[in-house]
């Protein structure tokens, strides 16, 4: 009785010890009886890719609200959001096309442009690009003109670009220790680099495949046109194929490279962001955000990105009820809808982050909340923090905020050296929270050891098999700390 | 040529840019060169298995010595070491043998103690213990006595216990953060369990698997007989067939188990220590080991346990050959021999650590040094390093040394933060550098992430695809990093 007076009492400062314990206690939950993995578990294999706009997005913000409603949240609610709706189509094919004198042999071209695939040498493994356009039907061939990045773009100009299919072939540079940072670097060839390939006349825009491995994976992401000049369709190509079709360019630098691709973007639809609070019992308008984004790309399962944080988003709501704890401001779990191409969940949020009115007793027609526009109310947002960077063994936690509340933080630092998160240095929260970020949020994000992450990240492979069951935990459990500790102390 | 003096000029002390611009120069040229990776491969898919006395074994021996000849170390050669010879003969049958009554059927018993196993229900899996002797030709069929530990088993006591076999189902305490902590905690079920059974009279012995997951995969590892006692079988069980075991036992005290094991110990036979060097330029009588375990089990590829601290090990004077350092002090990667069910090569070693003499212009016969007893030469040594944890991401170094020493080292740790490596408070050092640090070498171990272990140490499982080579680089660099500012400074 004594300790429980002391752990639940109210109105008292907290003293070090109960916080230990209380970690304690979200740890020994996780490591014992944690959810975070067998939810991850259903939401790859029973729910599968999540695309924005798709039957797994609808069936993931149905069964996460459930899932929240059935673990006795406060209130769980939907929040309304018209979100993009673009659709791969069938699968793409890629073909460096070597004319007949080649000495590598290769297809007979009739120096047209329009040549069908076939089976055999020349295949290539590419991915359409989130957001491009088509290919005509039949195809698109052309001759391909190779760059390392935008600079050589420029020098080639209109005169040697024009008619040709641009291909960005930037690795990743792996003298740097993080591959988040060889991304960061890399990452604008893909997002911008069909718009600046139109720029100068190209007809299509291949991009190196966003990974410091070399292998067969295509990784597909988000790009994005310049209205200024004509949509071309963008698609990215496996590094192992990047580096043959160098290498071929280099051997016949007027080869001809065929893709098709048949995506489309369809009308934008009707999704949510799905939202479940414990409700603060001291300050429960000081809200603190904790969450990932429910959407994932089309190709696997959305394993790492992000049923992993959605997952442990969660978590940290189920444990710290499950243990008992009732905290002093209000935690909210927010699975972001469209983080992959749009980002309008995180959008909706920010403009409307209120709960429905009338507490949680509601109708369920009244659980859908329209976007009601005006930021006042995220001046009560005290903390949003995100877990989007894979569910990978933690290594702390970014920080974007002013320093008064890094160093509140700081104080708590020791707490989490023995799970493995020492790192407090870097800057960064995630990119759903970046519009509360733009409102003077202050911002976190779960840092996990990333060096696996580009082996599986916008592929194929995002599968739950290539999630560790105590590595998802042990980021569970730093999250659900901090998120406590917050909870009581405010920043 | 000004960087250049800096960098090389003898006799200047080292300022603490010239040191960043070398961490960066081995960072780089492993990253972008390093070998580490492929040699990993090559141990894994090439040599395979190494268990000690084993065709395996002897090749690695063969080939890390020609290695480390073909990468020009100033000096290789072979120490000599008598080792155990352990042979796991044909695969082991294991069998929950349920009496034809049962209402879970099962297969029917004679009421002997010779009953063949057969398909189907009731198998299980099992791999001998190393050092274990086999059963019968016919196996060992007997009831089973389940206990949590010793202090249960002591409880049974003789009466309850003769003439059965004992199961040790002691699970990994997973409310601990890290594996290892768990595997210390239960791994004397494996090593002494049997000898402990066979105290109170009991025939066989089986543990469950050393791991914190469970599946099917059986662990394998030493153990050691108590020579006051009879030696019996003793065997480990997947941690899925361990608790399909106390299921059954639960529901039927009586049931039998069945156990075939064919494994023996023959003569011990010659083997050896590899052992390649850097003379130091300066203090060449201060010697600084780095090194792994180049035996290992027979299940799967020695993989993580230890090809990884082998071929990190390699790596680390490979490069600081490759980038023009000339270490002050003597820098000599040891691959021992016969860690995992003996440990004879650690021991030989710190016995005859001495190089042969006359330098490195050797004819052939003159590389195999005898052990010399005598420890004197040890006193020369002023650090050696392990890695024998896995080839996983780097987060720190255990250390067992000094107090002035540990703070001579903890003056680089900033170096060591953006490379993932921050943790320096545990302590120890590796099993093989054990009879080094008992004769006052300090030592330390690589300290890598290690909540993956335990799914594929001592199992099949270890193999060559379970390594990252991002992961296995950062150990290398972390490692060579430390090596060379020891090299450089001192201890």
């Amino acid at each position: 009785m004594f300790l429980f007076s002391l752990l639940f009492g109210k109105g008292r400062g907290w003293a070090q010890a109960p916080d230990s314990i209380i970690i304690k206690k979200i740890s020994d939950e996780i490591f014992t009886s944690g959810q975070v993995y067998k939810n991850e578990e259903y939401i790859c294999k029973k729910i599968g890719a999540r695309l924005t706009g798709s039957e797994g997005a609808e069936k993931a913000v149905k069964w996460t609200y459930d899932l929240m409603k059935s673990y006795g949240f406060d209130t769980v609610y939907l929040q309304e959001v018209m979100v993009p709706h673009w659709v791969r189509g069938e699968k793409e094919l890629g073909k460096i096309l070597l004319p007949p004198q080649s000495p590598e042999g290769g297809i007979k071209t009739n120096n047209t442009n329009v040549i069908p695939p076939s089976e055999g040498g020349g295949a290539v493994n590419i991915v359409a690009l989130g957001g491009s356009i088509a290919t005509a039907k039949e195809g698109l061939t052309a001759e391909v003109i190779e760059v390392n990045d935008f600079d050589e773009l420029k020098k080639l100009g209109k005169e040697k670009v024009s008619g040709k299919i641009v291909f960005y072939n930037h690795p990743f540079d792996v003298k740097m220790i993080m591959p988040f940072s060889m991304y960061g670097e890399a990452g604008k060839y893909r997002y911008i680099g069909a718009a600046e390939a139109s720029r100068y006349g190209a007809v299509g825009s291949i991009v190196r495949s966003m990974t410091n491995y070399v292998d067969d994976y295509p990784h597909t992401g988000a790009m994005a046109y310049n209205d200024t000049f004509p949509k071309i369709p963008a698609c990215a190509i496996s590094t192992k194929d990047a580096e043959q079709l160098s290498e071929a360019l280099k051997k016949d630098s007027k080869l001809k490279f065929y893709m098709k691709m048949n995506c489309q973007t369809l009308s934008d639809v009707k999704s949510y962001n799905v939202i479940g609070e414990l409700r603060g019992t001291e300050h429960p308008e000081e809200i603190i955000v904790v969450g990932g984004h429910l959407d994932s790309w089309d190709l696997a399962e959305g394993a790492h990105d992000d049923g992993a944080g959605c997952m442990q988003s969660i978590e940290v709501l189920r444990v710290l009820k499950k243990i008992g704890v009732k905290p002093k401001r209000t935690i909210r779990a927010v699975m972001f809808m469209n983080e992959e191409n749009g980002l309008k969940g995180g959008k909706a949020y920010a403009d409307a982050p209120l709960p429905p009115k009338g507490g949680e007793k509601k109708k369920a027609s009244d659980l859908i909340i329209p976007p009601s526009g005006g930021g006042g109310a995220v001046t009560h947002h005290i903390l949003a923090m995100e877990s989007d960077a894979g569910g990978f063994t933690p290594r702390g936690f970014t920080m974007s905020m002013p320093e008064d509340k890094k160093a509140a933080i700081l104080k708590w630092k020791d707490y989490f050296f023995p799970y493995g998160a020492y790192d407090f240095t870097r800057k960064g929260g995630g990119a759903d929270i970046s519009p509360l970020e733009k409102q003077g949020v202050p911002v976190m994000e779960l840092s996990p050891d990333n060096q696996r992450y580009f082996i599986i990240h916008h592929t194929g492979r995002d599968t739950f098999e290539q999630v560790n069951e105590r590595e998802l935990e042990l980021g569970a459990i730093v999250m659900t700390m901090m998120i406590y500790l917050v909870s009581e102390y405010g920043l």
